[in-house]
């Protein structure tokens, strides 16, 4: 499918690569993008008649959903089209690039004196750090960038997180920022060998990255009554969430530390 | 390199895979593990007669190491010998198995009825989750599991965490694991193209994981006077710590939302 052409945008709209036959951002402030053309030129902002950016960008719409792809590390199909400055443009017609990765999202002042928002993307293949640092083991005169930690995410993760609008079971906490509020979900037993533990809400957490943080490394554990161990409190839990308590015995049984 | 093989101990030790002859862990709590021997059998606590386990394990010395590397996800040099239990250990002496990450610690009853502390290694070059979303796009029966966030460590970030005792500057939590204290280096001007910031401590903050991810998506700032901007107060600043302000400002013009 990557490297596919497509004579136009009806035809990039029937292959369902990229929905919208106008719009270059396909998504939604409350899924992400899930799709981008890019084919020069800006969709918004502009005078109708002279063609030219006519005010500030605002984080909305489209630019929004990319953010929010940004906050909670979602993937993005990406096409070219002719008109796109790029030495991977095809000479005509669309084509399809891949996946990538939003990773940086902020604003510049554009040509037309106005701000623009700007969007990192990296191909989702080489977004991940292991070749900076095998760069590093081999070629020591390198700077290593190694990756401190991970976030995982899941749909059924996004769903939990909307639940309790982003706030913290531990803390009440909700970050906000512009892309919307952010939280972590936390697998209670972990996914993955040995553990094998459920992608399911029976066994997430939404959590602040302070108290995920806390949890994977076992600073704090929950008890059968809900009662957080190593942290002062109970866990807040909403009606609609039903904790498997075998799974907050693993975690404590394997993970929590005892002072 | 990796492939390697060797006929013992000592041979390990002068091809600088692995430089203890006895220890099976190669590091310190300071600094990680840098490398460790897989060749069946525990190095401590054990009875000197019986060879017999004797006591729970410690989270210490060479188990230690290991959860540090884990909090700070360095990765883990990683050598099979004859007699680990494993289809890819060698038939005789030892075999340098290539780059691990450790990607999860935590603790179970052994065979001897005391605790004992296990460690996940993923191999570095696929510990990371391009391969899972890639399975999520291709065939959509499988969950999806997505990255929301990574977080990037260099040398440099580790001796400024140092500095700060892994306090953040901006609220002085620090948070507290049996691995020891965490915290997460900043990235002021964000590295890589188009930004192109440098790695340096001019350019760095040591903050908490709840005020990383605020000031990556720009939900606040730090004027000229150190004023946090967005949030109350100032930014804790290390007498040794000279941070640029050019940075600072970059920061701010295209990241930092104005309400």
């Amino acid at each position: 499918m990557e490297g596919t052409n497509f004579v136009n945008r009806q035809e990039l709209r029937e292959s369902g690569v990229h929905l919208p036959t106008q719009a270059g951002i396909s998504g939604s402030a409350l899924e992400g993008a899930d799709s981008i053309v890019l084919s020069g030129g800006y969709e918004d902002d502009r005078d109708p008649v002279t063609g030219r950016q006519v005010k500030h960008q605002q984080l909305v719409r489209g630019n929004l959903a990319l953010a929010v792809s940004h906050r909670d590390g979602l993937p993005v199909r990406v096409t070219r089209g002719s008109r796109h400055a790029s030495a991977f443009a095809p000479a005509a017609g669309y084509r399809y690039a891949g996946l990538y990765r939003v990773d940086d999202h902020w604003r510049e002042t554009g040509k037309s004196g106005f701000l623009i928002w700007r969007f990192r993307l990296t191909r989702w293949e080489t977004a991940w750090p292991a070749h900076s640092s095998q760069e590093a083991t081999q070629q020591p005169a390198r700077r290593p960038v190694l990756v401190q930690r991970i976030v995982r995410d899941t749909a059924v993760a996004r769903a939990l997180k909307a639940m309790y609008d982003h706030h913290c079971q531990v803390c009440g906490e909700r970050l906000e920022t512009a892309a919307g509020p952010y939280a972590e979900a936390a697998h209670i037993r972990p996914l993955g060998a040995p553990h094998h533990g459920p992608d399911s809400a029976d066994n997430l957490l939404c959590l602040c990255p302070n108290h995920h943080v806390l949890f994977d490394f076992g600073a704090f554990g929950i008890g059968e009554d809900l009662q957080l161990l190593g942290l002062p409190g109970h866990l807040h839990v909403h009606p609609q969430h039903h904790l498997n308590s075998a799974h907050l015995e693993y975690h404590r049984t394997r993970y929590l530390h005892w002072k």
